[in-house]
């Protein structure tokens, strides 16, 4: 039935209109069969650093042949590109913007492309929703093998690509991390890829927020209820949380971090 | 596969409770291959304005033999009417409340029923809960086609549609506008559609909300952040918005609004 | 296409993230035209009491043959089970922590098991999210009909798992009854099944929700806007109400409440 992938749908669009609906109306009305799944779109509004960190969360996971739209846009309307990216098991559509980048520093880009929108649209698309008017139809087209990348798009140096640099800072008190991504707990993901840091190895870490010293453990139950702790989240970051409680409560959604190993204290 | 096109639901049951997926269980129950497809279901509890709106807003961009769901329903449990509306397009079922004014303002109503649940209903509805007991049952059976509104309506005349006038009012000083939907970044969509008044033309348009004048633009990125606009949002309607802000944190959700051509200030 | 049934989704993930989203992209990958439906991701974090009422508003009305999947598990990462129930129509996965209690009240349990999930995944499970690395897989095998029980599974006693009381306390007074739910609409669900207490039978009863005393009946335009009312709610549990407007503004989300039939007052 599905000779392609499902598409996934990722956007700051919230619930409180049709945004999403209209988009969906518009893809099957061009692709009538197309499996299309929400992956999310209570993105704060126009956050790209947080769409980053979400879009990465789910890349590992796609189906082979999945193809992934997401739509974080400030810049629509202006002359930013719309980008279609070629990975070995799925494609993504979204504007230049830096979007993707976590992605990038993960995955391989075998091809990207600017989509030439006047292949697709019959007439001028809307100045504030390129949402329904560009990405819907392109995404459909594309998704459902009506169209290809060579038939809508030009291609382009994937050095090219907007990057975003979200890399935590190395110094001599330990690493200096920032906030990604706050998730619906309240569990605040860091920047600090275990696996890239060797975390947790052979030394013993912790993670200071603020004045306090949070133990690195395995998960939530290995604290009492109200404790904070660190550990290495599902995506595979370093993650801040409070058992059975919220970080972002305790915290605030930016607090100072910190990884540091531990040393003998000096007297 | 799906002889039937998709049914999309409309509805103000929010997301905290499982009203929606009961409402898909049921439909599944009678019509196991319906394809069902959220539009929205985050308008304001028993909100029939921003309803019609968002209904709208999707309306023109229905894939055809559309099915469209919207149970926005104060009076559920009383004897107002179950309606079926036929466009060329598509189908709407709904309560006779007036959700379907904006639509029934741009689009011929075709044919209209009335529904008699009892031809559905094996048992009495619930009073509370007929979005599961009578609308996911008869919209199930009518998008699948294993029922007919021949079937299982009464016709009835559109003329006798109840109707709420969302038109803006005209006077000396200028056209004088209300607030139909605050979306989900702060838009307030207004009732002033530019098609029907002439906006832009060839007149130098201004937008007055509350003491402030709003240059009429195309789009977020011709002000600079923080700074506000009117524009012709995405589906025709003039919209209020702030650059990178929310027009609706600035001015509330219903500020006094007006549309007025420029003229030379006298001295 | 599908041999199975659908798929339900019943979670406390909330809508901030691709959790729900990860989910379902990990089912399509184990099997791609698997019907996913989302029942509800709201509940509220780790409340299994609400998530337990949930889960039964819906039960009785799920299509044969399917398949439901409940992650609301406070225990991740401990050693609590990873149980599967076979109902007539319906087969659940869930946490072994009280979630079912409710439909355990109501409905026949005719096998549960214990997932081994050592079958299911290659390798160990992440620490905090077995949603993404056990139930999807697990659940995505089953309902496809990949997998069996039997195969996956180790027979346990249904008399061995977790359950929740959560009857109401018959007192000389009357019914001492308790909020399981409070609704999109700040409707207060008691634990009052009517059915269970002869509700209501030839008696007048009243329920009193702290100092007030309010009429049972039938809907909610049985009393003027603004006034506050019980009724019989959708799923057979006594509910309270305030008509176009919200109980749980005015009462709060667990008030004292107690069902009490009227007698002559004594002068």
């Amino acid at each position: 039935m599905n000779t392609s992938g499902p598409c996934f749908l990722l956007t700051d669009f919230g619930d409180r209109d049709a945004y999403v609906g209209v988009m969906k109306a518009v893809m099957l009305k061009h692709a009538p069969s197309l499996q299309i799944v929400d992956l999310c779109h209570a993105i704060e509004p126009q956050n790209i650093v947080s769409a980053s960190y979400v879009l990465w969360s789910v890349a590992a996971h796609l189906p082979e042949g999945s193809f992934v739209v997401a739509v974080v846009d400030p810049g629509v309307g202006t002359k930013r590109r719309i980008v279609a990216l070629e990975f070995a098991q799925w494609t993504l559509l979204a504007p230049d913007n830096g979007i993707a980048s976590l992605v990038l520093d993960h995955m391989q880009c075998q091809r990207s492309w600017e989509i030439r929108w006047e292949e697709i649209c019959p007439q001028p698309p809307s100045a504030t929703f390129h949402g329904r008017d560009i990405f819907a139809p392109a995404a459909a087209l594309l998704a459902s093998k009506q169209r290809t990348l060579e038939q809508i798009g030009r291609p382009i140096d994937p050095a090219s690509l907007v990057r975003i640099d979200l890399a935590p800072v190395e110094t001599a008190s330990g690493i200096v991390a920032r906030i990604l991504h706050v998730d619906r707990f309240g569990n605040l993901v860091t920047n600090v890829e275990a696996a890239r840091w060797n975390i947790p190895g052979s030394q013993h870490w912790i993670c200071c927020v603020g004045d306090e010293q949070l133990p690195l453990v395995r998960t939530y139950a290995d604290r009492a209820p109200g404790e904070p702790l660190a550990y290495i989240g599902s995506s595979g970051f370093v993650e801040i949380a409070v058992c059975n409680g919220s970080a972002a409560k305790r915290y605030g959604n930016a607090p100072s971090v910190m990884l540091q190993t531990t040393k003998p204290t000096t007297a």
